[in-house]
């Protein structure tokens, strides 16, 4: 125990369904704090509040105003319990202002893992020594995303063109992933890794950040340790919104999380 | 005005946020009501509740219990309103009995074609005439989904191997789709349309309904009267349950709308 990650995530009990957390200042990313890493925060109080169904198999945000470092609360409304899964709703609350609406389906995906079969292609990424790190990223992407420090990435070398203002314009994004912290993921961090590379706008040519309407994950199984590689799409920029879909490969080969996003397209030169 | 469909999803104000609805008998499937049906009823009262922001644009939808014809109440709690969208949360119930809780965010897709960017390939599909009517789905399949009948369907004629005991077990199905009734697809029509559909689990060989667990679903564009193209795929069975991804094209050649849903595999042998 003691990861950082682990620390910021931390959840206490304050009766009737309601958690207390301490937002982290290291998560900011544009205007507020970064998405993942607060459904990992809500989806900590969820496995809390459901002894016996601690992994989040669907989860459904909605985002509605920006998060700050500081206090929240996570208020979890359970909906459905009996059998296998629970279904809740639940919120995170700033004082008055609402950060954050979610449903989740939770159970228990251990002794999942018969019966699979998967017919997605593993994401394609050369070994860790000739990807790109992070620590390369040029300055105004570290300024606009303090949040990086707290990951190990290294992208793929044909998909990081934007950072040297040649993006590809395949609209595709990949990398290997960690926390720096040496924390293993788990199905509560694969909320927060799903949402942890940048935009894949970049590729399309759209600095800046992309604000984020609405995320769904699924978390398939739980991930072996080591490395993840992750792969952001978009398939659809229409109407100033874009879809990005993240796949998550744990380092024995095994899908482990699928999601969706809709997103605004960052504004124009920011 | 006068199609069937309209009269199905039709709701009543009744105060409060709340909705009536007189849920029809012609869309059982398997042991309940058609999801998207329901989506679809759902929809429509969100719609009814925020003036000016007629269109769904992401809805999330988890399934509670199987719904029956007859009176159900829709109650919309608009979380957050301001704006060119507003998010609400949006309950299905009949009598003490949670069917389906959604969160959706709502705007007006009218004026929202600038700026499309569109890199996924456009379904393939033959000629209307060279495809499979669902008139001549096996009486078992008409049995199991009376739903079938709301529907004109013509099947890629690659896919219907289920049908005669020779799924192609590559785990896609599309089709050209229409309402029988004549009722041209908007926004709150694709929220049925994109689940509408057999499982695509029939070509993998599972025969029986699939209950869905969660279904999100991003109308990208109001779609042009005519005939539409949907597809389903899935590209990852695991723990007993696999994801559906949904595409629907109408017939000016634009992506309308993209789905995710999590469902449980059919029961073996059912």
């Amino acid at each position: 125990m003691g990861h950082e990650f682990d620390l910021q995530i931390q959840v206490d009990a304050a009766g009737d369904g309601r958690y207390r957390a301490d937002l982290a200042d290291g998560w900011r990313v544009g205007g507020g704090l970064n998405g993942g890493y607060l459904l990992s925060v809500i989806g900590n109080a969820i496995s809390t509040a459901l002894p016996g169904k601690p992994d989040p198999i669907t989860m459904s945000a909605y985002f509605l105003s920006p998060a700050a470092p500081g206090p929240a609360t996570v208020e979890v409304d359970v909906r459905r319990e009996g059998g296998r899964v629970a279904t809740v709703a639940a919120d995170l609350r700033q004082g008055d202002a609402a950060r954050i609406t979610t449903l989740a389906t939770y159970g228990d995906l251990s002794g999942a893992d018969t019966g699979v079969r998967t017919t997605a292609a593993e994401i394609d990424l050369p070994p860790l020594e000739e990807c790109v790190s992070n620590d390369f990223a040029p300055p105004e992407v570290k300024k606009m995303a303090p949040l990086m420090d707290r990951f190990d990435m290294r992208f793929h070398p044909d998909q990081v063109g934007w950072a040297v203002g040649a993006p590809s314009g395949r609209g595709e994004l990949s990398a290997w992933f960690r926390l720096v912290d040496g924390r293993e993921p788990d199905p509560i961090g694969l909320l927060m890794v799903v949402d942890a590379l940048p935009p894949v706008t970049l590729d399309l040519g759209q600095m800046g950040w992309a604000p984020t309407m609405e995320l769904t994950v699924h978390v398939r199984a739980r991930p072996a340790p080591g490395w993840l590689k992750v792969r952001h799409v978009t398939r659809n920029v229409a109407g100033g919104m874009f879809e990005e879909d993240c796949e998550v490969w744990d380092s024995a080969g095994r899908l482990v999380a699928q999601s969706r996003q809709l997103a605004l397209l960052p504004r124009t030169g920011s």
